[in-house]
């Protein structure tokens, strides 16, 4: 019967140190959202496939992981059926439901599920694990939670500037140094029409995305195979290469993209934003890029990623504003913006600059070493005045070795151990030792509460 | 592509006041688990089959759900294979994880796989989702959580008293007056033993486990059925039947079972935990029941299940100690005690009782009416202030009609709104409504936040 277990590749195990570390940053995130009005909501781990697939992609429809019907699943499948060994077609008659891929699309159905119920604008937010079979590598997991605040129902930019602050107040209580990279789909369709190529927008976008991974060179090259013409191409260098402050560089592309409406509707929305910022006590820097393409394809107006200053990472935030997501489901005309947050690179990023405040990992406050059945008697009600004050302690299980409990205490990160043996008893006292600087001080209850409070 | 948008039956979505209330309950059960060192773990949704199946009987085997294998899935069955339609060999070969079907294996599994990083005596807690393929019915679900809370590692029987002390604190914080019912294993065996039964163990408890559900006759009539001997099914008859206080039925319980070793082992662990319990204020009433069985297998040593006193609700609470759940991941002697709170059942209990506090429900304390670009620019600073204090506000995205804003407010049960027009703002001030009572005052704005704060 025994086995050596494991887990599925790609998931983790959180244990309670890990567990502290990341409650700190998702209750950090959680009391930011709640301070602007976001409320949270949350769906099932399964969707129906009908929900989930073509929504990602092809690549993605591959990705969803998928549950096998219960029951005998091979029934609506004949030999001839498995014979021809279809996946696809196979898949959809062996499962009916798929684990949740993003937090996005579960949110468009709920809201179009129950916009009934709802008062727009709404305003919420959604912290959950999602699945993806993709290959897992360094930082990559086929379990990993998203942290996802929209509002939809309203197209006012306030929305944009919210998100905005919310990212600014999460990173300065976080402790974490960043910019904020933003751009808005309508100057890049702007750019697109101007130089001569509005019906390929998405292949443009697509290719400045990674301007920043492969360079200047690579990313017209690959323009160009993708049938851009070179006139196009030659364009659009100048757009490439912007500098500046924000404002020189609204400027710039105002007069390159002058003659396209959509790209002038764009800038106008760019300058509303940063017109609104200059309002805030803002530690994040907010800086236009307009190479800031982001590969999904919803969006329709603002964009924005962040990245940590002093940490060696991709974008620890991103998002912007979509105008049609819930058009799949049949509701039409309802705009929003999010963002979502990356917990697992935030993680990281933390760690790497040692961030962590340390009293996020104390659990117990004080561990009372046992030392046989007459002390644990003595202990146990003032345990339950501690507690009563909320101090969370415990006492040994037995009267173990000394050397165990110390090293229990130790491990657990228990920074005060309370001693009690005859003549704390005789005096209606305990020994509070500090487990950091080995001072003792022999205090009576109430005492005790107060230092440990 | 517009399609009518639904959920897998048996799931559920959870809307800002489902999750408010949710999170009051977790919060509340989580926060007492922390008062007693207890530390949180979590788990991956999936878990290699390979550890679920086989643990929870022939019925749990079908009834966990398997994650279809990623890519050709076909692959290692062959059309003869298919043809012969063996629904366990083809979902061994389709699918090689499931999702987690209860806490209590995966934290088995997690002990094993983590042995070396952990200093015993475990103290850990768990809430997570399980999904089961049951038949969705009231009040069954096919995602449920679950809120575990265990010790590993120690045979102590203050761990059974600390349970007890967490189930009274958690209910009495909620306001729900409950009793637990307490008995033993070891006892239940000894009865086995005494009726000359001791081989049937399982057969009884199980029987007797219904006694409640199914009356004494039935009872009866299934251990004949089970193929217990009348003469044995006669002497358990004033087992059955006892009364008077839990000394008294402790008394009485003994001189019956007085020959029985393991039994008298059971008497002497619930005397020692009524013991402990003498030292302490509780508001639950302890009765021990000695028709109490639980289903469970797994279970040595004290048993427990938690009722609602106020409430027709099954059990809300329920554990007990188990001497090997981790053997069969190949770790042998590792004795642990746990218990489960029902999410779902306690919340139940508390929308039929009205016991929610009002103020669980509040997310926002304060709505700015929007009257246009002017006043908003007046405003936003004003709301970054009260921000910075810890005051959740919002102001409302455009100029929208003054009855659609305040349903706004309505809808989110925001108490106050905040009204600025061109008086205020010659002033500086803010005139802030009360929504419940409809009174209105003009305030500045270290007022404004000494009123929200």
């Amino acid at each position: 019967m025994a086995q050596k277990p494991s887990i599925p590749k790609g998931t983790r195990d959180f244990g309670p140190e890990q567990m502290s570390k990341r409650n700190y940053i998702f209750d950090t995130i959680r009391s930011v959202f709640k301070l602007y009005g976001f409320q949270p909501i949350e769906t099932p781990a399964m969707e129906n496939l009908s929900t989930l697939m073509g929504k990602y992609g092809e690549e993605g429809d591959k990705l969803l992981f998928k549950v096998l019907n219960s029951g005998d699943f091979t029934k609506k499948i004949s030999d001839e059926d498995f014979a021809a060994r279809h996946i696809p077609k196979l898949t959809n008659k062996l499962s009916e439901k798929g684990l949740r891929y993003d937090l996005t699309v579960p949110f468009a159905r709920y809201v179009v599920q129950h916009r009934n119920e709802i008062t727009f604008p709404f305003k919420r937010f959604q912290i959950q694990p999602v699945w993806r079979a993709d290959r897992p590598q360094r930082g990559r997991y086929r379990e990993f939670f998203q942290c996802d605040v929209d509002v939809v129902g309203s197209d006012s930019l306030m929305n944009e500037v919210e998100l905005i602050q919310i990212v600014d107040e999460v990173y300065r209580r976080l402790g974490i140094r960043t910019v904020i990279k933003l751009n808005n789909r309508k100057v890049l369709a702007g750019i697109a029409e101007t130089i001569g190529a509005a019906d390929r927008m998405i292949d443009i976008t697509v290719a400045i995305d990674k301007l920043d991974k492969i360079g200047l060179e690579n990313v017209n090259k690959e323009l160009i195979e993708k049938g851009i013409s070179s006139e196009s191409v030659d364009k659009l260098q100048p757009i490439l290469k912007l500098s500046g402050s924000n404002q020189e560089k609204l400027s710039q592309i105002e007069e390159v993209i002058s003659n396209s409406e959509v790209g002038m509707k764009g800038v106008e929305e760019l300058r509303e934003i940063f017109d609104y910022l200059t309002m805030f006590d803002l530690d994040v820097e907010v800086e236009l890029d307009l190479t800031l393409a982001r590969g999904l394809n919803y969006y329709t107006g603002a964009i924005f990623e962040v990245k940590a200053k002093d940490a060696v990472m991709g974008s620890i935030t991103g998002g912007g504003r979509y105008d049609d997501l819930t058009g799949i489901f049949g509701l039409k005309d309802v705009s929003g913006v999010g963002i979502s947050f990356g917990a697992d690179r935030i993680y990281d990023v933390l760690e790497s600059l040692d961030l962590f405040p340390k009293d996020s990992l104390t659990s117990t406050k004080v561990l009372f070493v046992n030392f046989g059945k007459t002390e644990e008697k003595y202990c146990l009600p003032i345990l339950a005045s501690l507690r009563k004050e909320g101090v969370a302690c415990e006492i040994f299980g037995n009267s173990a070795k000394m050397k165990k409990q110390m090293s229990y205490a130790n491990s657990k990160n228990i920074p005060f151990v309370a001693l009690v043996g005859e003549s704390e008893m005789a005096e209606g006292k305990v020994t509070l030792k500090d487990m950091e600087s080995g001072e003792q001080k022999l205090v009576n209850v109430e005492e005790l509460i107060a230092a440990l409070k």
